[in-house]
Formats: structure tokens, sequence, C-alpha cells
């Protein structure tokens, strides 16, 4: 056994000082949400009954990055740097040449990447003056966030669970209560929309958004809050492709392909965009690839669209892959995934052959999960099997094609709260649900009457 | 907002290189463990049925310091040196003068501390051509760390879970099964000592120790491996303390108290050693604090008397403070504290008044948690959140005086499969159990028959 370097670390120094704003790099104009009631552009003031302006300012700045306050680097020094591995003994039992890296956002204390930007939404909610954010979660990783986060800042937290997870995962909703918050099982009898929802009581994504958006649009106190799919959340997580890119420096590699899961996109998002930049900017070809799973697969099968991102119709109109707003995604473990559509910019990039996605089976993700764990030590979250099961794959292909390829992936969470799920997987009890074509027609007509993108 | 430093980071290279050996420091000849058949002192071949040579050699190693071997510090680097970081929020919260640093050992893949010796007993249960390890655990976090070690080197691992631990944390149970390993609720029917304790079905670490012990005396192939109260043990956990050394220097501080919370003294050996060492070389002027439950208070209430390491009276006589090798702790969360002896090395310091030991109730533990998470984020093990009442305590205390003392603890694990425990607390639900002075005097009247201690 030699002297091999596995963990790359940064000290909290080195902290990114600025986010990456990647819609300035983007060929012509960013196509513009549109009003759900007008079908014409959206503007700031638009949003201002639910966001404050300082992330509305994010959403549609186009500075090439954005200063990261003081304020929200002191609480990044929490947990960031996260650590970037090489992981030397998956290699190793994979017998390939490739060198596998993966940068670990489970050391947060929600453990996952989402505090990266929800305590960018609790700082500028707070310093708005707003006293309540109210938002949804699926897997509980983005309720567990904003509720850390709004206990940092002195905020109440009011989240919306999908109820497959609500059910699944009940010590995520003790989690979010240690850290203050109060927690709902959608859809709920609290509101409109999760009344109307009542005949589908396993809940979705959409419909706990939809809730959490008609409670913050009728408090004057109150805001929403999301965890994905924006512009100003992918641009919050890009400290982790920044951190990533000074740490395979450290390494003295560059990835030939970078990999992550995708359900709002912010996670691909944070971990790809700063790549992204130098491959637009002509510095770098890199392949990127998006894993989603095989029963919501929004970017390998969905329509390229404008539409809702609930499921009741209240938020602006989005240009994305869609399954349909109001497709209910089958129950899958990675409750972070079950999402109908996906951040317009990583669709934009899909769109114009930037990044590659594909899509994977439960099983097959968590076998490559039980072998990482094997190998790696981390267990990890349902979701970064996705991209775990993708990057396994690829290590395979670079041993067939005998290539040292440099793969990069983004461990996003671990799964301490998805046991239940590796137990099932286990004892041979885990399902993979189809994702069903019919479905998808059905609910491509019932999307809205909006202009075709070309 | 100033820039403060909150995280102190090592990289990989200032892994400690050497085990800090504390039994060469004790003034004294150290006492010596005793047969259970023959009360003579025990030799190294008295324990070779169980134990690899190597972890005997380093139980009664006579060097300072013993070489940490290059397979271990390979495995050492998936997470080692883990981070200190400075409570700047808690400090605020307590508008206290002190300053709060913490050593975080959760970040490891099972979560807590235990993985520094896990990983040692594997490696050197591998080298001696052993094919199996059977062990206990409490709360799960030993038989998740044994676990995760064998699966890197090729073992299998059989483990006894308390019972009481395995109904309230099924999903320990999943963790371990997803490294590969074998789990039985214990007392199980597999052993004579599990069918002699068929009345006690919550179970105890000294009833399942009894266990683990029966199957690997039984097994040529079978060795043992015990996650605390060893020598060994509390040597592989000195990479704590040395680390956590490290890093205060590079705050530019040096701890005026240290505290740990105390199950078998592992954990407190791990952080406090090398500090100890200080003081009894006179470099040194540091208080040194054990917190142990007021469910199970050794320390504070026990007998320094010889007494058998397990419940079916297999093992050794040890000198410590003893509850009686067969009192069965109430039932309280904190799992990994509910043992009726504690460390000889570590009893013997309190013994010569080197460490002072506190006990607290579960309630107040737990309220102490609370308070930590929602100023730091990290959401503690129910074990370590006896150290962090400590901590407050001491804080409050110095700003009663006035004064700028330095309190470095040691938050040896998350508490992310003890959510339960923070339902039951937050709910008003969580019971305090009373540590009963007649159980005691019962258990004591049936201590071995073995010479006194002066």
């Amino acid at each position: 056994m030699s002297e091999e370097r596995v963990k790359y670390t940064l000290s909290e120094d080195q902290i990114p000082t600025h986010w990456v704003n990647l819609l300035v790099d983007l060929p012509g104009d960013p196509l513009p949400p549109l009003h759900p009631g007008t079908l014409q552009p959206v503007g700031p003031d638009d949003l201002s009954p639910i966001f404050p302006m300082g992330l509305i300012m994010q959403e549609v700045s186009s500075e090439p990055q954005v200063e990261i306050p003081e304020a929200v680097r002191e609480v990044y020094k929490l947990w960031r740097p996260t650590p970037l591995l090489r992981a030397r003994r998956l290699e190793r039992a994979l017998d390939t040449p490739a060198h596998i890296y993966y940068k670990y956002e489970g050391v947060s204390p929600a453990g996952s990447h989402k505090p990266n930007t929800a305590v960018v939404q609790a700082y500028e909610n707070a310093q708005a003056g707003i006293r309540r954010l109210a938002t949804e979660t699926g897997a509980g990783q983005w309720g567990s966030a904003l509720a850390f986060a709004c206990s940092l800042f002195g905020l109440e937290c009011e989240v919306f669970m999908v109820g497959s997870s609500y059910d699944q995962k009940p010590y995520r909703r003790s989690m979010m209560e240690t850290w203050g918050a109060t927690v709902h099982r959608s859809p709920s009898e609290l509101t409109a929309a999760g009344r109307a929802n009542a005949a589908h009581p396993t809940g979705s994504l959409g419909i706990a958004i939809s809730e959490a958006v008609e409670v913050a649009a009728g408090r004057e106190d109150t805001n929403y809050s999301l965890g994905s799919v924006l512009n100003h959340v992918c641009l919050h997580q890009t400290v982790i492709g920044q951190e990533a890119a000074a740490q395979m420096a450290l390494a003295g590699e560059a990835p030939n392909i970078v990999i992550g899961c995708v359900g709002g996109g912010s996670n691909f998002a944070g971990l790809a965009f700063p790549f992204v930049r130098e491959v637009l900017g002509g510095a770098a070809r890199t392949k990127f690839l998006a894993a989603e799973p095989a029963a919501c697969p929004t970017l390998t099968r969905g329509a390229y669209r404008y539409d809702f991102g609930d499921t009741a119709g209240l938020t602006p109109l989005m240009p994305m892959y869609t399954l349909g707003h109001d497709f209910v995604p089958p129950p899958v473990h990675a409750g972070g995934l079950r999402y109908h559509g996906d951040s317009p910019l990583l669709c934009g990039l899909v769109r114009g052959g930037v990044v590659q996605a594909r899509a994977y089976g439960q099983n097959d993700a968590f076998a490559a999960a039980v072998q990482f764990a094997r190998c790696e030590g981390i267990i990890p979250g349902p979701e970064p099997s996705h991209a775990i099961k993708a990057a396994i794959d690829e290590a395979l292909a670079a041993r067939e094609a005998g290539e040292p390829r440099v793969i990069l992936f983004g461990l996003s969470g671990h799964g301490h709260f998805d046991l239940s799920a590796y137990d099932a997987f286990l004892s041979g009890q885990l399902e993979d649900p189809e994702f069903s074509e019919a479905d998808m027609e059905a609910a491509l007509e019932r999307l809205p009457d909006a202009p075709a993108i070309a």
C-alpha cells in the first residue's frame, strides 16, 4: 500500500467569494418565464409577492459572477469547503484505468447540498424583514436544509412534505422539528391546492409546491422558498463546482466527464456549471452527464415546452423539458428526483447538446450505491446513487476502451434517512416502477396553452 | 459580521503517524487484568483465543507511542483528519466570554469516532488470517463501525445488538447490513449467555458482549472485537486528541477544560489522553471532565473494584469503577453509554484525581443538544449531548466568573439514527430513568470474589 492521495481538502478561506452565473454564458437571449394568467414575460415585480428583491435580482442578473454576502460565507464555514475524494478502492474493485473523483456534500448539517442555497434564501428574506418561509420538500432534504437555515436567521419555517416521503421518512420530519420547523403532510387540508388533490394521497413535489406558494401568497409576512429549478438556486449551488475545480487542480487533473443526478437540476448545476463555463468559452472539452430516474425521466423522455412549475398552475410558466405539470411520479425512494420538470438553464444545455441525459432504474441505482458503500464507506442517498451508477458505467467503458479517463461525480448527500430503501433492496423487495407512456400522453394533453419553443 | 475563523482543517498528510500510549505515563505499575477462573494476572497467551497477537501486543505495550500501520492510515484518509470547529454561535447565544471548541467525529462513514479503532481491529485480524469477527453493539455505533471496517478488509462480521437499541433503531441494523454484516437481536437464542438472559428482553451491553465472546471462543476462524474499554481501543482513539491539539495550536489557544462523554471510555480517552500526557508531564494544567448518564453513573456512583467486563463472567476481571457486571441500565437513548464499567485506564485517572466525572439526566442532555443544533447546525448523538451539557455548564460558569476560559469538547457522533429520541424530547415524552441505589447494592453483592484495590 503506497502513500496515495485520497482526499483533497481546502481551508475555509478558500470558500468561493462569488457564485457563477451561467445565465450570461448561454447563446442568445434567455427564454423568459411567462405569467400564468397573461402569458406575458414575467418581470421582477411579478415575483415580489413571494420572493425578496435580493433573490429576484439574482434570478435575472446579467453579471457573470455574483458576490456572496459575508454573512452567508460565515455560515458556509460550518461545513464548507466540502471534501473531494478519489475513489481509489472503487477504481480497484472495477479494475478500471479511470480515475474516479467525487465531491461530497453530505457533510453539511442537513446532509446534502441543499443548505448552500437555503442559507442564502433565509438570509435574504431576513434582510427583507420577512418573518416566515413556506416551502415544500420531497425526500426531506430541502425541508431540512431550510429548517436549519431558518434556525440560524431567526425565521419561522413551514414545510409541506410530499406524502409518500412523510410516511417513508418520519425521522426527516423530526430533524426539521429539531431545528424548530413546522411540518405538514402534503396534500394537506390546509390549502385549496391540497384539498383539490386529496385523490393523490402519496402527493408529489408539484402538489406540495402549490400548497406552499398558496400559503406564501396569502400572508404578508411570509415568503416562499424553492429548493431547486430557479436560476438563483442553481447560482447558489455553484460553490460546489468552483471548489471541485480547485481541488481537481490540487490533484493535477481535469475531469473528462462530469456527472450529477437531476431532480430539479440545482445539484447538477452546482457541480457542473463552473465546468460548463469553461466548455462554452472554448477552454475545455468536457462531457456532462445528467442522471435521472427511469420512473421520472424528464430529460430523456419529456417534451421541451412551456409548463407550470407546480401542479395547480400558480407559478409562472417556464421553458423546460416536462412530463406535464400534473404528472404524479411513482413513489420511488429518490424523492428528490420526483419532479415533472427541470431547471430551464439545465434544459437549455440539454437542448443545446452540451449536457447528455440518461435514466436509470431504482434497483440499478441501489446496486451501485451498495458497491460504492462497501468500497468507500459512505452510504449514499438514493438520489446521488443514480450518479454513482452513471460513474461506474463510465469507468467500465473506460476499461473497455483502455483509456485512463478522469470522472468527477457529485455525491450530493448521504442516505442515513433512506435505510428502509436499502433494506428493501437487500431483501429483494425493491420495485422498479415503470414510467407510463400513456400517463405521459395524457399529461401532455393538459399542458397549458403557451407559445411553442423553437 | 467580521471575518471570524470557525473551522480548523488539516490535510490528510497531517493524520498522526503514531498513537499515544498513556499506559506508560501512569504512576506505578498498571493493575493487571485477572483470569476469571484462576484470579491470576492475565498474560498475552490468555487473550489469544479471541484476539490477534498484534492487538494483544498493543494492549500491553510499554512504548510511549505506537506506530500506525500504513494500511490503516490509508483508510483513515477516507474521513480523517476530522474538523475542529469553534462554536461561535453557541458562545453568542450563551453570552459567555468562554471560547468553545468541538472536535467532530461524526464525519466518518459510520457517523462516530468508532471507526478509528474498528479499522485497526479489522486490519490486524485480517493480517492474522482470521475470517470473521463477532462483536456486540449498543446504540449501533460500534456495530456499524466494525461492519464498515470488515467490508474494507474482506472479513465477515457478526453483530449482537442490544435488544432495546435493536427495537429503537432499525436503520442502524440496515446500515450494518448494507456493509455486509449479519445482525442478531441480543439476548438471542444463539448462545448460552443469550438464553440465560431471556428474562432481560431489553438486553444490555454486558449480555451482548457475553454472546459475542462465546461465539468467538467457540470458532477457530472467528475472533472477538471490542469497541471500547480496553487499552488498545483507547490507544487507537488518540488520533482524535492529537489532531485536536494541532488544530488548537492553529487557533492559537490551549484548552483549559477538556470534556468528553463516557460509556466504556474510549471516546473520552481518544480526545483527552494526548492532553493528559501534557498534564502528567507537568507541561500543562488542564481540567478534564467525563460526562456520563445519570441512569448509568459508573464513575460518579460506582465502586472501584475488580469486575467482569461482561454479564456472564467470561472476560477477564478488570480494575474499574463498576455498577456490577450484571447491572442492566435503564434503556436511555444514549445506548453507547449504557455500560456497567469503564476503561481501567480512565478509571485510574478518575481515582487519581486527574479526571473529574459528572452525571447528567437524559432531558438535560437533550435540551443542550437542541440548543446546540439550533446554533451550530449539527444534530448530535445522545451520547455526546452529555458532553455538550457539560460544556454549556462550564461556559455559563465562565460567564459567572467573567473569565475567557477555553473549552474543548468531543462531539463524537451525529444523531441521525436517534431522531425518535428527539421526537420524544420535543413532545415532552422523554423519561429520566432513575439510577436505583437498591439495584446497585444488589449488584455489588454479586461482584466476583477478587482482590480489593488499594
